[in-house]
């Protein structure tokens, strides 16, 4: 039996041996993500980001086990925890803590965890988490929580992969709300505000509620014109239809560790679910995906291929001639393709 | 006379022109960025980068000042700014306080201020910035301080086109270097704890440097392993030698609203200076900045080609295939290169 389809009768050994292959991003991990695909689709992928110091292990945690221990008419559903870092491009980034968030979700195999550091392109990372969200998809979890660190442009390439996109703030973490705004408010389709047993939530909510009023177009529509998918800068069409009705981002207050407020965001979960499935919105959101997935998987082939076609005596010789800029590196480019 | 020409000539107008069309990323500016590759090379380039509300634009600002009207041995020079804001990718970022900056440095024409708000892809952003700092260099500006804000992917890919990159922090901004130190200390050459009249800078010293310790590997050593830069990726040969001499990013304290510490940081900065150009690690800098670039453009290049060899017709219908999880978006690459 293959390791695809080892996965697919449900082998945990297995799949946590497809996750590394694809996160290595090996030609086995490839073919067996290609087998899987048609498997895939059944997952809702909830992304959780914020930064550092609001508390996102801890509300993933709590998350996963109100999904397995369900309460109040939220249905039991398989979860698979996938925890990406990109903080550090430079050393590989720091291995999260997969032991400590075991201690209340060990042993349960409807449950499955997984860190990853951070390595390789920005876009080269969103299509190895979409390689193991797909992978978790098929072997049949059916809630898919990514979790990544911060407010950059690699985890709005994330979230982007994710259905529904939470971003977790807390109480006086001082400039933070004025480096979140700008970019990382667009992409909430739910604000959480965790540690709400802490002074300042008042004060962070109206702050929330402020940025949101000023910064939120409508949630969704992705905008594509000259971002980082490959595919739409070579002038793909993509489908990306208004929605009839605007989602407008709820505000949460958690606190994880006590388990408080988290059945209440489950369930602003399930009706963002909902609404994105009613009005097609979750079709052209996986058409985006797939697109930029293709996208940088494409990036890729082409310059394998024109690799190929050229020696490394012609190659250097230009590029000596562009150190010593007796040409410019778009004119080398011109000579090359 | 064209573009390119009246630029080298020192038309003020001209350059704010051409600046113009290469942050548009226009044919026109591409070709006169081209014509003035060869005046470029002569300009240090200073990237300086951190959190929001560490004062970075004031110290930009004092630093210009202070080689504009020199004093202690510091040679003038001419002075560009270049203040870049990528902290929104969706809403195209907000533009920076030119006017406030001018104030200062009104009316002298060996200083230049450009702000350039986020846009497009972070490979885009980055060959953008290095197209703008080239067209400052061929217009004779000896200095350039290119202005970041933050600390993700395309703070990093911006620094590295600098020769000396200033991370800047302040006291008390709290879990700000918890955030900051795991990716962007490995790109500071110098250290600056701005805002030092504040209280708490002993702290925010000791945890730079604890940080240092821990984190600090060889400066401008590239890492080639499965980065950004598309020519890596392509198994380009890049030259990277190691350094004779270790250099250990010193910490500097400045008051830039009362201009403290300013001759202090610049004498820093023509050490380091002092240190790239005897070394060599200069040219091995620029060999990876020019791969950098090119690869951008490469892979910019090849997409363009594929998709003019290929109809809409034939895209469409293979991506229907991906849509309806027939073949995966790999397979589907594979068809189409």
């Amino acid at each position: 039996m293959g390791l695809a389809d080892e996965v697919l009768v449900g082998n945990r050994l297995s799949l946590a041996r497809l996750l590394t292959q694809i996160e290595n991003e090996t030609p086995v991990g490839r073919q067996a993500i290609s087998e899987l695909y048609r498997f895939t689709g059944r997952a809702h992928i909830i992304g959780v980001t914020g930064a550092p110091g609001t508390g996102k292990s801890s509300l993933v945690n709590c998350l996963a086990l109100a999904f397995r221990q369900p309460e109040g008419g939220i249905p039991q559903a398989k979860v698979g925890i996938l925890a990406v870092d990109p903080s550090s491009p430079f050393s590989g980034g720091a291995i999260l803590g997969d032991r400590v968030r075991m201690k209340d979700l060990a042993g349960d195999s409807g449950i499955f965890i997984r860190s990853m550091a951070t390595r390789g392109s920005l876009g080269g990372l969103a299509v190895t988490t979409a390689g193991m969200v797909q992978a978790l998809d098929a072997a049949g979890f059916e809630i898919i929580l990514v979790e990544t660190v911060g407010a950059g442009q690699s985890e709005i390439d994330i979230a982007r992969l994710a259905h529904t996109t939470l971003v977790v703030e807390a109480p006086g973490l001082g400039d933070d709300i004025q480096a979140i705004k700008a970019g990382i408010l667009e992409i909430a389709d739910i604000l959480v505000i965790n540690k709400a047993d802490q002074p300042g939530v008042d004060v962070t909510e109206r702050a929330l509620k402020a940025n949101l009023d000023l910064a939120h177009p409508s949630p969704h529509t992705f905008r594509t014109g000259k971002t980082s998918a490959a595919f739409l800068l070579a002038g793909m069409p993509v489908e990306t239809p208004a929605p009839a009705e605007l989602w407008i981002p709820p505000i949460v207050k958690t606190t994880a560790t006590e388990k408080k407020g988290v059945g209440e965001l489950i369930q602003a979960i399930l009706q963002h679910r909902g609404y994105i499935e009613g009005n097609g919105m979750k079709r052209s959101h996986e058409i985006f995906r797939t697109a930029y997935e293709m996208g940088v998987l494409l990036e890729e082939a082409l310059l394998q291929d024109w690799r190929q076609g050229i020696s490394d005596v012609e190659l250097e010789a230009l590029l000596e001639q562009v150190y010593t800029r007796q040409i410019s590196p778009w004119e080398a480019v011109q000579k090359l393709v």
